[in-house]
């Protein structure tokens, strides 16, 4: 008989199991890989910019040239030309000369500095007047000033966004390696249940569960296989995992891992492979499974939708996104926040409690709003979850909370 | 000539000339809506749960019968039957009866309560002891407890999540109605521009805003079109954008819009529809046009991508999501931490920093990241940015400011 375990036993077998990235590579286009996760470093081979940029529209000169000048002793430059965008110069800037460069422009050789048109005056002799000093280095982005040949830009693991984009393409990367996406197989199982496509008759309720955690696995950026429901029988469950299994790297099946009479879920892990923890203390979602079968995590949920998406939340997500080989803050997004209600405790058992954000006196708060298993009134209202902790003595009005966003 | 307009004015064009959503509604099944934007309210058309539904496996009881019951004084009742999982129950409980019913199992009619398994005891003569008392409604799920018929339960312009799929499959929606994706051309324009897939040559770089661009509105879950490179002279950018506008609902043209020789997206904008705005006093980004061509929305960013990164997130992101249907709270992630290092002001003008999330003193905090047009670097390390209004006098170290997270 295995012994109920606390979240973190619970969390460290999770990752001491199977916490290993576990996806291949594939090589994508970069704007295809929006959302992926990098599964190379990123190591730029070339300087940024790859030459001496003007971010400015007037005049390249070396500052020395414009020291002390004003718009009553102006500098008065030789025109040597003007450079073109996009274009390199063809001359070099010597002494008391200066050429026109359009912001993005590259500085002719011998310019360190740069002037603005509009601090400048056209004398129509071939000569410019510069109307006001530029120190070296003004309005000007040197040569590998951004990033330099050999740096490291992106690393391995982060889910990559547009400005992780913007980088890539500004290193000239029009293809890049990011992981496959992680396949999970998502059961439901319950006699009572019925797809969501027909009406209850009698007692029977919808498989939520399903489409819940596959949706959810969707957001995560897996590849899910929604195998929907199988009928709470030893054997039939058993051909279902064990197919799935083949198949995916992962599988969640939700129901069935009560204590009640048939705990299927927990029978076909058994036969199937090892189980490795058969209850968490923590409330919603005590029975909770976790087997290895054949080196792959098989998570049974609870069959409560929202025990089964807390579970989820706390103990399947991060998993997934340890084994998509995500590295970065994906894996929840926090923030400490007030509560506006007392909370009272819980003694002896971890609990989830979902929150809802609120304005009050100017100030963001979160509101806690009780379940009583009200699953659809619950989960539609809530904006994220608090974790109360099993020897917390109750939440005051005003004390800190870390919320859980959803 | 147009005038720089402030941000605030710069929104209030941007949303009273464009700010309704403008795209068409389809259905689609619901594991196809995730990240989608509902497009209908919905209301329950019958109460959940169904039936009076056990919470617990136990015995379905009369809560009276057991009042006062104890280990040493137990309630004996009549065992009346079991009740299947997922069917109703074919019979009532009357004054001294019970019937065992399983977790999400229907009590039968003329029960109020649950005694959970382990408080019973089995005579085997026919009758069960209760060794606890239970309290009417104890341990049950009246019907319509969750959502009674006729509640509104999601309203139009949510963006859809598992939580959000959770409710829908349990109303029985395997169908839903959703926002048609916002179609959006990406143009980059100039001279200097090469595309990603070529080495640049003298002062060429790179074209990083076109991908940089269409990566944020495929986050935002646009239907992107690239159009890619036009060079910077008017009869082709005129014509690219006409073409662009024809079919679909907003443009973005980066670069081009600098008060440079050129300057040609304001004067393409300016022969195909009505400009709105030429230039918003905000620093990095001022050189922003907006323009309406035919009743869509055509932005001109900045050439800088960083820039172009900013004015983006802070004027065509809101529009894209109102226009797109998303009334949420999508829009931005923002959070208010304090500042680890003190912020110099930039009077006149308001200011986009970039910043980045540390921890100090076990606390989270923000780090400003100083640009020097350094773009790669900069967006690479980043979390978020702040925005510090024209009139600030500086931020110091330990202020609080709000971040506006990517």
């Amino acid at each position: 008989m295995l012994t109920v375990k606390t979240s973190a036993e619970a969390e460290k077998i999770i990752f001491d199991t199977f916490g290993k990235v576990s996806v291949d590579v594939e090589e994508v286009k970069i704007l295809d890989s929006v959302g992926c996760i990098l599964a190379e470093d990123i190591i730029s081979k070339e300087d940024v910019p790859g030459f001496n940029r003007s971010t400015v529209d007037g005049f390249a000169v070396k500052a020395a040239d414009t020291f002390g000048c004003s718009d009553s002793v102006p500098a008065i430059l030789d025109f040597k030309g003007e450079v073109l965008m996009g274009e390199a110069p063809t001359f070099e800037i010597e002494k008391d000369q200066c050429a026109y460069v359009p912001t993005g422009g590259e500085l002719p050789a011998g310019a360190d500095a740069m002037v603005m048109l509009e601090f400048s005056e056209d004398y129509g002799d071939g000569t410019r007047a510069m109307l006001k000093p530029s120190a070296p280095g003004q309005y000007v982005t040197f040569k590998g000033d951004d990033v330099k040949v050999g740096q490291a830009v992106l690393k391995s693991g982060v889910r990559l966004s547009a400005r992780h984009i913007a980088a890539l393409s500004s290193l000239g990367y029009s293809k890049v390696k990011v992981y496959k996406k992680l396949k999970v197989a998502v059961i439901s199982t319950g006699d009572e249940l019925i797809d969501v496509t027909k009406n209850p008759v009698g007692a029977q309720i919808r498989d939520i569960n399903s489409y819940e955690l596959s949706a959810a696995l969707i957001e995560l950026g897996c590849e899910v296989y929604r195998i929907g429901i199988v009928v709470d029988e030893l054997p039939l469950l058993e051909k279902a995992v064990k197919d799935a299994v083949s198949s995916c790297d992962m599988v969640v099946v939700s129901g069935g891992s009560s204590v009640g009479v048939k705990d299927a879920t927990f029978k076909a892990y058994d036969m199937l492979g090892d189980v490795l923890f058969h209850g968490i203390a923590i409330k919603p979602g005590k029975p909770t499974i976790l087997a290895n079968i054949d080196g792959k995590p098989c998570f049974g949920l609870p069959g409560h939708p929202l025990a089964a998406f807390y579970v989820f939340s706390l103990f399947v997500k991060p998993l997934v996104l340890t084994m998509s080989g995500d590295l970065g803050k994906s894996k929840s997004l926090k923030k400490t926040l007030p509560v506006a209600l007392s909370i009272p405790s819980n003694h002896g058992r971890e609990e989830c409690m979902g929150v809802k954000l609120i304005e009050k006196d100017g100030r963001e708060m979160v509101e806690p709003v009780y379940a009583k298993s009200g699953l659809v009134s619950n989960l539609s209202t809530i904006d994220g979850f608090i974790r109360i902790s099993r020897d917390c003595e109750g939440i005051s009005q005003g004390d800190e909370v870390e919320v859980e966003l959803f």
